[in-house]
């Protein structure tokens, strides 16, 4: 048998110790009362807190409360109230089965009454109305004010609930208002039948108190000396107390007094015992049930206690054993110095305390919750736009067959809330640098950026042209759309440039925010962190990250689903403000976006749902990247309803701002004698450093590595015009990305092969076309000597060749480094330059010009038989092959092929033509450097014979290796040895 | 005047209620008796908690207090001893001065003794002959088992502060206590002229109790209607309290029994002001000062109180000012029904919990501070072990002429612990499998590796080889080293490969951990959280990441600086533990070892200098990356001494582990009819699926797209040996190396684009050559359709064909792509295959063998002038083509090149020899693809005309931009023909 059904057996009620709407509306308090002999329940300030603060339960009844211009306090009483209401009639049948001995539910009357009497009358009068049922019982405290307070509630008919009693003498003195107030209404021809009353004796609490002060006597080491043994009396106390108490039940019980009370059919006041779950882990769970059962008692418990208690508690009448011994801990305990008056003072005043501090939290909770609702019923017009944007996404992705339809659901509110209530923008000019900047990082969220800005009327293409070829509205952001400053659909790539965006707003003076939307997923990608960092680093406190937290990844649920507390720890070590949100709640967003005005950069952390307003697509899988069918639109469209959204965007600038004129700069002043040595590392650096003076857009950015690239000749003089990136060339190659969207120009160094670690972002800046962009990649090929392969930049070539657009560059000394360099700033989109370790000597004087698409022929007569084709650190070695083949009477053309990309193709197909072979000798693998592109220029007309690194290299010195490579001078005189035969 | 000094002309002393050891010895305490007019310092336990705990000043005594065998009780002792007997002798020219009347330090006896008479007794006549010093005070809380203590000491002779004094009654049993002692050692024949006593009255945690209760009886809106008014009492009741306790003490004085004791050279017990720094910030900040100054007392203040005293005190005789009033606030308070005797009480007891708490932490804080200190006495050895490395990566680096020393030196501890203490490993064997692995993620500091791997006899060849071309001890590590799992050296990839190395170890069960260490700088690239996101997702507890934060980068200070809790956050934040030490501490080192086994993964945040051990190395700037000379060699050994370092490293193995036999795997089973539709991708995700049967090293990851790129068929299949990577490309790169070294053999796929992201990740592993590395590229090309250019991969055929010893395929139907799968799992090193998106037709019978290095000819005879060569999708439009020139009568060949690299180079020189031209089709980029690979394989047999991707791509139909970007059917058609002319 159950033991709480056992319980009753034995006398003993238990209540619940808890009361939520929840367990109302879900039957789940009816179902204890039906199946499980569940007789009362009690509540309290704190109970109330947890109910209503920590749940939406409420929130429905708040609006219609906010709705009728109710105050805070009054909402407060209303919530109250109606969970009261509820719970009496869930337990009315128990009630009245019992012939109203049995039953209750008990509501506590404001805390700040406790030493108030007719405070506390008059608020316990209006609630017993306010309730309205029979079943009630008015908590009031056992306080001296709360005496007379009882005394009068009682004989003026409301049941009570005395709460807080810890002392026996405090007991003695309700049970004797008890007894008068029935006398009193005895005399005043009152009824007492239907007066009912239980007296609350707290338990675990005194235990805590007494414990502690059991403590303070007994030695760190050892038993006490003192007699008797402090120890011996800890967690006896309470249970002794209640006991005794129970006693003093007992013989009021037997008193002539009650008999004639009970004669006239008055009940009797219960005890109660409250506080019963067990505070010390160190002791039993049920410790304060077990000794208590006895008959017209009552147990009031929160669930964990009764289900450990339905689980392994023993049921005895035991509430009248041991009562000597009961007798005797308390006596030991006053011998031992401990007053138990004072405990149960101490514990009286902290149990005010402890319904005060959450009865005033829920009070400003709700206060709060008020004001969101308020605000709530003013973002409507939002949330139409919300909804329209929805319909519009639907439309457009089952028109096009394709796209991201629930990717986009999920951020509705977000973008609405950005275009048409938070941005400063123009949808009238795209070009407007004063304005706020919008940066879809989730760029797989394309057809609600082109839903916003078609809504705002910002373009007049029609949105069914989504995805079709040569619509401006593509499948993922690309500037093919005037709107869009940087492409994204590779994720995690447009904090970076947002990165980049917020930095030229502040060199340009402009007071802008920028607003980057990420998707959960992406921020798997370690550049968000490389973002973040340099956004924390270098204050960038306009600058909002929106995380939308769909939950839902493309292959699965995302790793860490709805926890938004992950991605704001991560902001938050990141340097980040962070404020988690519902991602739906357009008040919220509102707010976060006030917020993070305060201080930044700031994540703002948005818990969503994917598909979110078409309850088949809402938080399913295998929704991802998938259109829906007409059938399915129109059943989205159906459930989205009509559209009532009616806002326009005024046009918003951040004061004014005058597009700088670009000053023609004059040529670089260069200063090298042939036979200098200079690296073109150097050469590179002093080039940056001079044009800085003409070109106030450039900006350049370093992977902490400005005194290899030197880049430090720039930062050293325009240290406003420098961005350190550090060890993260990925956010670098974005930030870079931003500055150019923004007018630009922007270098950005690192050792060539590091710059491999941007090449996701090199490709995607390709596809965004700035007008000026150029990486320098130093410490090229074998010839960077011991640090070996792994900081050798072998296949920089290569990738640059194969970007969108790009210009691909390779000075071979001082002169054609500056003069390239130079030129780098004036190329349209993105210019590559390689740079070398080593010193190489100047070759050319100071006024050679370097043309895009050139080369320079150093060595040719009208016997040339080879042609060496090279460029950069091998340009040496060919001229000094050149030396020794002409000691040997070969005449060889020598030519300085430092572009690339586009390369010389009328030069070198002239030299294929005039000479049997060519041999094209390069620092970089034999595949896809400046081999293939000769190649791919001079086609069929004469042979193209490579040297270029084809086995891993190792550490050695440069010159070792460059030998060993076969790319050495004389490695090149014997290839041509070897093809002369 | 200064306020302080002020005090003293109106009998006050002000005393500090504050003692540090630093205070003691930097003069501050001294200054401040002998300028500012301190009359005595006055102690707690929470005092000596804040000092002892929070601070090294008392580290050099610990050390001696355990060599002597102290235990940690007589080291506290011993450690406030010293303190009090030093602040004594500070204070007594003040004593000596004033006669005995002031300058007194006191000092508490443990607060477990409050309620002990005998055991307090006891423990006072100790501590007063241990510091032995006439002007110290022992304290003794005024408990009820306080005031005979009193008595008996005083009587002793002992100095008495009597504190936790609350209320009147008890100040009055401590001053009775007083004359008694006195007159008993008058009847007693001894002097009381030198007896001194204090008794210390307690002030605002009165107010703070007292506040609160009144709060309980003040309504929350409007005043209270009770009489008096409780907000009229509060912020009054301590200082009223204190008034009415003077007029006490002014009584005793001018009682006969006083002026008896007087006659005799008694001094007067002066009342002591105590806890008079405010509490509640809505009071001012002197409010416990000003109020009660007067003749004998004492107030003792808090640092920030005596300030704001000396700042702004107002200095008036008060403390006989108001007494009527503070009598009326007295009964006022009792009237309301607040009784002063239970709030005493109260306060009492929290007063003794609130020295107990601290006096428990501080021991137990003292018990690890010595457990530490042992253990530091133990690693000696390893300590010398870490300065010979010091000495031996010196010597290596000068010797070599380049060289990172210093990043070295600030790990030589942590490498110290690991290799000689903490790791079970062989140093004979360095192919075993079953001991702990460590990762050099911070690769320039590859010197101290060679210089552990020499210490341990791990390795013979010459530490001074360093860097020398063929010595495998390189500048960075490779595997040219048998001891280096993978080439490190391009910062943030460590932690990657050991992500795969503990997955191969759970793989295989066996129980080893791992070990990677990172530099700080390094932390800055996101790989490091892709990498961190992951071992925590797949709970990697036995992988150990330890950051050198050394706080020096290469080109100026790291971006956190020695900040470590910046990093601590941040492994916390993506799910890791994190412990911060000091990096030079071997017992904090091997602590955080032993703490790391406990969870993880575990982050070891290692504080630590640049260049530690050498002076004019240490924390400087300018010196990464630089070789000592030969001058500053010589005074850096001799910095360093000379070498004690005596330790072997044991072989040590976990378990045994037996080294699996691979099978030879029969052909794959292949099912498609010629004809069929069937993505490459499709087909693909097929063969490894049944691969992984035949083959239980086979495992596949994958970055959120495995239902794109077909891993999923895999991943059902074998959950075990799938590792969802989410999207973060570059761990998934760098985890399947690590898993690539540990012997498995790793298939990676994303789509095509996004392996760029992880292009330096790629090329390091072509550095270091693992037996098996597929990636698969999923997506490849414009084919893809209407996703836009961000998703098409245009350069990875490029990318790929630059790195180290690869092989790259690219089928164009379901046979061709299922067969070269099954070789790509046989084929040695790095192999890339590249997957379409659309379904193409079958058009190989499913027995076709796909040789590496091969080639289909699919269409040829005798007439051919033209040879189209292309691989995957436009095979199909080169076929489609074929049959639509042949309607016209000219007749081409069509070559499948499905190997790109190594390229069939002798099909193709035929097709040369055969055929007036080759035309070769694409979809990649013009550049650094198929037509590059093919122009070098003909070389200048024929002319190479190339239709391949050449400006930026667009949203549209997947047909539609094959035709747009011209390697359609049509396009293809068309060039033939214009060739034809």
């Amino acid at each position: 048998m159950n033991p709480l059904l056992k319980l009753l057996e034995f006398g003993q009620s238990y209540w619940l110790d808890n009361l939520t709407r929840r367990m109302i509306k879900n039957g789940d308090l009816k179902r204890r009362v039906e199946k499980q002999g569940l007789r009362g329940v009690t509540s309290n300030p704190k109970i109330f807190h947890e109910a209503i603060a920590k749940s939406d339960d409420y929130d429905a009844q708040i609006e219609t409360l906010i709705a009728e211009g109710r105050s805070n306090i009054e909402i407060y009483e209303a919530l109250v109230t109606t969970d009261l209401q509820d719970a009496c009639d869930i337990l009315r049948p128990v009630y009245d089965e019992l012939k109203g001995q049995d039953g209750f539910v008990s509501l506590e009357i404001s805390p700040h009454l406790a030493h108030d009497t007719p405070g506390s009358i008059q608020e316990a009068r209006r609630l017993w109305q306010t309730v309205d049922r029979p079943n009630l019982l008015i908590k009031i405290p056992a306080t001296a004010a709360g005496i007379p307070t009882i005394e009068e509630l009682l004989f003026e008919g409301i049941n009570i609930n005395i709460t807080l009693l810890f002392s026996i003498e405090r007991y003695q003195a309700v049970a004797q208002a008890y007894l008068k107030a029935l006398e009193r209404r005895l005399e005043a021809d009152k009824s007492v039948a239907h007066i009912a009353s239980v007296a609350s004796f707290f338990l675990s609490r005194i235990d805590v108190l007494a414990d502690q002060l059991l403590s303070h006597r007994i030695p760190l080491e050892g038993r006490s000396h003192l007699e008797p043994h402090p120890e011996d009396l800890q967690g006896k106390v309470a249970i002794a107390n209640a006991k005794l108490a129970y006693q003093y039940f007992k013989h009021i019980l037997q008193s002539n007094r009650w008999k004639a009370l009970e004669a006239k059919g008055a009940q009797v006041q219960r005890m109660l015992w409250a506080s019963t779950s067990t505070k010390n882990p160190a002791y039993h769970d049920v410790m304060y049930i077990e000794p208590l059962i006895g008959p017209r008692t009552i147990n009031t418990m929160p669930e964990d206690t009764i289900e450990a208690f339905a689980d392994h508690g023993t049921v005895k009448e035991t509430v009248e054993k041991n009562i000597e011994e009961a007798q005797k801990v308390i006596t030991e305990l006053e011998k031992i110095g401990i007053d138990f008056q004072l405990v149960a003072s101490q514990l009286e005043n902290e149990g005010i305390q402890k319904f005060i501090d959450p009865y005033d939290e829920l009070l400003e909770t709700l206060g709060i919750k008020c004001q969101q609702c308020r605000n709530r019923q003013q973002v409507e017009p939002l949330q139409d736009v919300a909804q329209q944007l929805r319909r519009l996404v639907i439309q457009m992705t089952t028109e096009a067959g394709s796209g991201h339809p629930t990717s986009c659901l999920s951020c509705a509110e977000i973008v609405a809330a950005l275009f048409f209530h938070e941005m400063r923008w123009d949808p009238k000019d795209s070009n407007a640098r004063n304005v706020d900047t919008f940066i879809l990082s989730k760029g797989h969220a394309a057809p609600i950026l082109w839903a916003a800005l078609w809504e705002a009327k910002a373009i007049d293409e029609d949105p069914l042209s989504l995805r079709k070829l040569d619509s401006t509205l593509e499948g993922h952001p690309t500037p093919n759309n005037p709107w869009v400053k940087v492409a994204t659909g590779s994720l995690g790539q447009g904090l970076a440039a947002a990165n980049g965006i917020a930095l030229a707003n502040r060199l340009d003076d402009i007071d802008a925010r920028v607003y980057c939307l990420l998707g959960d997923g992406e921020c798997s990608e370690g550049s968000v962190w490389e973002a973040a960092q340099f956004a924390s680093l270098n204050k960038l406190s306009n600058l909002v990250a929106i995380v939308d937290v769909n939950a839902l990844a493309q292959s699965g649920p995302a790793p860490y689903q709805h926890d938004t507390q992950v991605f704001a720890h991560r902001f938050q070590s990141f340097g980040w403000e962070a404020i988690e949100i519902d991602g739906h709640d357009l008040t919220a967003i509102l707010n976060a976006f006030e917020q993070a005005k305060k201080a930044g950069p700031t994540a703002i952390i948005a818990k969503t749902e994917k598909g979110k307003g078409v309850s088949f697509l809402e938080g399913k899988y295998g929704w991802h990247g998938k259109a829906l069918d007409q059938e399915s639109m129109d059943k989205a469209l159906a459930e989205l309803g009509e559209n009532h959204a009616n806002v326009t965007v005024e046009p918003r600038r951040i004061g004014t701002y005058n597009v700088p004129q670009r000053r023609p700069a004059p040529a670089l002043s260069i200063d090298y004698s042939i036979g200098n040595q200079v690296a073109t590392r150097d050469a590179f650096g002093a080039a940056l450093k001079k044009l800085g003076d003409f070109l106030p857009e450039l900006v350049v950015l370093d992977g902490d590595v400005k005194n290899s690239t030197r880049t430090e000749y720039f930062s050293e003089e325009y240290p406003n015009r420098f961005f350190e990136g550090y060890i993260a060339e990925q956010n670098m190659a974005g930030t870079a990305l931003g500055l150019a969207a923004c007018g630009k120009i922007p270098c950005a160094a690192s050792f060539a092969c590091f710059l491999t670690r941007a090449y996701d972002f090199i490709r995607m800046a390709g596809h965004s076309r700035p007008p000026h962009l150029i990486f320098c990649g130093s410490h090229a090929g074998v010839s960077i000597g011991e640090d070996g392969p792994s900081q050798m930049g072998l296949e920089d070539l290569a990738m640059f060749r194969a970007v969108s657009g790009s210009t691909v560059l390779y000075p071979c000394d001082g002169v054609s480094a500056e003069r390239l360099t130079e030129q780098a700033a004036q190329i349209q989109g993105i210019v590559y330059i390689r740079t070398t370790r080593p010193k190489t000597p100047v070759i050319y004087t100071s006024d050679e010009k370097f043309p895009v698409g050139g080369s320079k022929t150093l060595r040719t007569s009208k016997e040339d038989k080879f042609t060496l084709v090279t460029a950069g650190i091998t340009v040496h070695e060919a001229l000094a092959a050149y030396d020794k083949l002409k000691q040997n009477g070969i005449s060889t053309r020598v030519i300085d092929s430092y572009s690339i990309k586009p390369i010389d193709v009328e030069t070198l197909s002239k030299a294929a033509h005039d000479t049997q072979a060519l041999v094209v000798i390069e620092d970089h693998w034999i595949d896809g450097g400046l081999g293939d592109a000769v190649a791919a220029a001079v086609n069929s007309l004469a042979p193209v014979h490579r040297l270029a690194i084809t086995e891993e290299p190792r550490s050695g010195k440069s010159e070792e290796l460059l030998d060993r490579y076969g790319i050495s001078k004389k490695a090149i005189a014997q290839k041509v040895l070897e093809l002369i035969g």
